[in-house]
């Protein structure tokens, strides 16, 4: 198989461009840079299967070009920011929206039929219902992140539709592990790393937060992709569990050996479309015969280590 | 009030700008005039408290000038084709998406902060409930128009939530009555009036359908405006009934006395993406006190009137 993987410098793309290619498969990474670190593709640029291409998908004119006999496309390049998309609304419309739209018209003119893509459990707003299956109550947005996927969504679904794709959406919770650059863990492991006697903790802590570790992400998705075989496939990705802010404080705190003072900034958001609780209902994928491997604790707790790791001094 | 109506010379959209200043309110029409009509607007711009801005929604950069002083956006303008999406796709990106978030920035710029928005039955995709609820079972879109209102309704959201703006969102059904310029009503009699010995029917003929007359829907969305007070408020809007296609036919050949031979050109669908059925759950808006005046056979008979009239030769 060869893949074409957008996103490839990030986090979960570059997880997954170097499980590709430890499966045999040949992988084409296109990312621009912004957020990507080519360090992330270290490992997979000595493999002779692997191409790099550093490409802005928004303004690039031979998409088409680059995706030339590939098999598939997995979309995981995104604007991933959810906190901060009032400061710069555009940014989640052209990063993930536009793109998204770019993307599937390339692929049409090249030919290329089946789409992964990386999108959001932050698409069901504030859930009505818990756990939330992927046919919940048709959802109010509450953040820019949430509605340019949704809207990302929608296109994939029309052009399956419409135009004879196949495609294979993945609503994550909050994806954890090696690489992982921004989020909550990598927050406080900073901020503790900083002033290990106190803690700056956005909203009352009692947020009700639901995580998964990226090769349990990426087993979940490579199942689906061998499993699932309807036009449109749409699966949460998530484990059976959810925690609140303070216990992964607490797990956090243990882990490295701290006992901070918590500076609750208050409310029950940890900011305006914060979504105070979110658990997937993940049986759609769990009849595949998918489990994930990691608990959320134990998915923290290796973050934690691979955030220390990631930050000692090179050799 | 002063309001601003986009796609002020579209059928929707010149119906509501009568009605506005027939109330006593101050109207700024803006329409591209790409498929809405100026003579739509000939009695309007009769009037002292109408002004007419001919200008592109996509590309215009002064669109916050033209809002200051508006105490509400009608966001009407719209590419409104359903049918031909899969040969345009980027059309309804632009049109619908791209337009609305740019209505929706100038809206924030000169600090206009509601928004009535004209979405559509549509987004519901395939039904899996009927009559469908606005809480229906998160959709799977089935064309580029739905689609594109999806996402536009996602950004209306967004910016409801997180930038404090009041969002009223109408689901609508298809919409008959004067000036109305599209769809199968228009079909149907223009190839009448052509060959009266014959009419082609795309699909079976059994799809069946909804229609709600223009000046019920006008009454509708003025009703929630003033009555809703939610951050976002959605609406379905259709009358309590749907009828076949073939339904439709013998209405309109009774109207204009004609008995056609019907070739239909097969299938449940009249294209691809078509709905075979569309039937809304409006007992949100009926809360409210409303009533259609019109049930679709009447609605379907007075847009054939309509249509004759409007063909007659000027005077």
């Amino acid at each position: 198989m060869k893949a074409l993987v957008t996103g490839a410098a990030g986090f979960i793309g570059s997880n997954l461009v170097d499980r590709l290619l430890a499966e045999g498969h040949a992988v084409i990474g296109v990312d621009n840079l912004s957020t990507g670190r080519l360090e992330f593709l270290e490992k997979a640029r000595q493999s002779q299967s692997f191409s790099f291409v550093r490409a802005d998908l928004l303004n690039h004119g031979g998409l088409a070009d680059l995706m030339g006999g590939a098999d598939l496309v997995f979309h995981m390049a995104a604007n991933a920011d959810v906190r901060f998309g009032t400061q710069h609304p555009h940014r989640d419309l052209e990063q993930n929206t536009i793109v998204t739209f770019k993307v599937l018209e390339a692929m049409r003119q090249a030919g290329v039929s089946r789409i992964v893509f990386a999108s959001t459990g932050s698409i069901y707003g504030e859930a009505a219902v818990f756990p939330t299956p992927e046919d919940a109550p048709f959802p109010v947005q509450t953040s820019f992140y949430g509605a340019s996927k949704l809207a990302c969504e929608g296109l994939i679904e029309a052009f399956c539709e419409g135009l004879g794709m196949t495609g294979y959406i993945f609503r994550f919770v909050s994806i954890l592990g090696e690489r992982y650059t921004h989020g909550h863990v990598v927050d406080f492991c900073d901020q503790l790393r900083e002033h290990p006697e106190r803690l700056r903790v956005l909203g009352d802590g009692r947020q009700r937060k639901s995580y998964l570790h990226v090769q349990d992400c990426i087993d979940a998705i490579l199942l689906a992709l061998d499993q699932a075989n309807g036009r449109v496939n749409i699966f949460n990705l998530g484990t059976d569990q959810y925690c609140e802010v303070n216990d992964s404080i607490a797990w956090i705190c243990e882990r490295l050996g701290v006992h901070p003072r918590l500076d609750y900034t208050g409310g029950d958001r940890g900011w305006v479309g914060d979504n105070p609780f979110i658990f997937l209902d993940c049986s759609r994928i769990r009849g595949l015969g998918w489990r994930p491997k990691l608990g959320i604790r134990e998915a923290v707790v290796r973050t934690v280590d691979d955030l220390a790791r990631a930050r000692l001094p090179a050799k």
